[in-house]
């Protein structure tokens, strides 16, 4: 087995996930729970911490570096953000160090764009982005990290230019919990089965936008008129969300751009599928390996022996 | 005093508005609660009405015209719908007697739009229209009816061509209670306070609407990084559900087709505001007299002396 050489976190608001790398980069051992920022503020950041890399055995005096909204304001310790227009290597050179610790622990920072018309933040995806491209990318590109709250990026030559948040995760989940169609969904699957409803709602919403809180509505009286089926319903709210962020998205990068999708498991189907329905290429970047490699990248830049 | 002629009702999902109407239209008695359909397919249609007939004093023979969702499946007996296209006057030939009653007790059928690509459904919104309108309307209009889910219809010289619910109101409610938005507006009013955020919200949703859910997300980014009230960041959330709305609504109905505002109240102010903002110009209509004019002319087709 390779040495240890530090260890990584991506510490979200709902979700924990450290990974042991080895000299060799290989992965040493790894821990996930669900103590995500929000748990994690009642029971301590730092006992969080340590339980999990008494999980993987980690040596004393390893180094930690984490992203996520460990470093935000109701964090462990706030990390700030870089102000975009930025390069992605000026995010390895952010990282704020957490007082009073026995070992080294660094927190990346976030981005933030503080345009008056269009403010948004991000943390954690900075990361992922910077694992995703490498510190040194070149050409013009939008990165689609799909989530809670959709991230698209827009970087040139390694700088990040502009990106926009879409709520599409956060309103999937409110709008069939949350609202009259939470009935026309009652008992289907989390992932969308009904293929068709899916890819029709997907062009559905690209090609006309504005309709989307109509066509969120044809879940319910689709199911009246039509006897639409609980599957159906639920790949349409998915589908319109989807289909609308891609066109949001997509107005803003202009129809020639290079996409690169940065996701993994159900929502890496979601998107794939969205974006053959819509006839754009992109090509896919494994959302676990970015987020490594941009830790990585930060460990790296820190620790350089 | 007038002569009682008739009792009109207005019973919707949590509302129940009646009226005791005379002989020559005036308003003899009001009684209202929030015994809805859902509250009442609990506690019983039968004794929901008799309570408030006891509290106008009606006469014991006096029939009752009723629309909304006492008429849907899940209500006192099921009115069913008339298909559109269909005229306005065939909505007063729809109603279905509640049978096992003493006095005479008629509900109101609603409308339904089959097309597969966009079911759509209403109940008590086609009397409201009926009354907005009359039934020997003519030209071609838009007629919006905002609400829980708002609709616009499209009428033709009397005739109903096609119509769209959009989910606005329910929206509203979700994303202020039940996502990360609920942080950013607690502590505000109902009633955004801050013009100058509603306005910027309706013109960015209606000239972008594919941003709409990055535009909810300034919300909660703008509180971060600008300091955003929460007035504003209501404001913001409320303005752009409306400019989406519009937006979709003003595809379907072409530029340059006349507006009508069916609506009262809270919804009235902050639609005109809309249509002002985006120099759409419409004439508005109480939806409150609307209602009780459509029950006035099913009353008057179906108990002509």
């Amino acid at each position: 087995m390779a040495n240890p050489a530090y260890v990584a976190v991506d510490w979200g608001t709902s979700s924990f996930r450290l990974w042991l790398i080895g000299k060799d980069d290989s992965i040493l051992g790894e821990s996930r729970s669900n103590e995500g920022m929000t748990t994690a503020a009642k029971t301590g950041f730092a006992e969080v911490l340590a339980s999990h890399l008494a999980k993987v055995n980690a040596p004393e005096n390893l180094p930690v570096i984490i992203c996520g909204m460990a470093g935000a304001k109701q964090g462990w310790i706030e990390a700030g953000y870089i102000d975009v227009p930025a390069s992605l290597s000026s995010i390895l050179a952010g990282a704020v160090a957490v007082p009073g610790q026995r070992r080294d622990v660094r927190i990346l920072p976030g981005l933030a764009q503080r345009d008056q018309a269009r403010p948004d933040v991000m943390r954690g995806e900075e990361t992922q982005l910077l694992g995703a491209l490498g510190p040194g990318s070149t050409g013009s590109q939008a990165v689609c990290m799909p989530g809670t709250h959709s991230k698209w990026v827009h970087v040139a030559d390694g700088r990040v230019t502009a990106f926009s948040s879409f709520m599409t995760g956060e309103l999937f989940d409110a709008i069939s919990k949350h609202t009259i169609l939470s009935h026309a969904v009652a008992g289907a699957d989390q992932s969308p089965a009904d293929e068709a409803a899916f890819e029709s709602a997907i062009k559905a919403a690209y090609e006309q936008p504005a309709m989307a809180t109509n066509l969120f509505f044809t879940a319910r009286s689709g199911q009246l008129l039509h006897g639409l089926t609980a599957a159906a319903a639920q790949a349409k709210i998915s589908g319109t969300l989807i289909g609308l962020e891609i066109a949001g998205a997509m107005t803003n990068a202009g129809s020639g751009v290079s996409i690169t999708l940065v996701a993994a498991g159900r929502l890496q189907g979601l998107y794939e599928a969205a974006f053959k329905a819509l006839s754009l290429s992109h090509n896919t970047i494994d959302a676990d390996t970015a987020v490594r490699g941009g830790l990585a990248a930060a460990a790296k830049a820190i620790w350089p022996n």
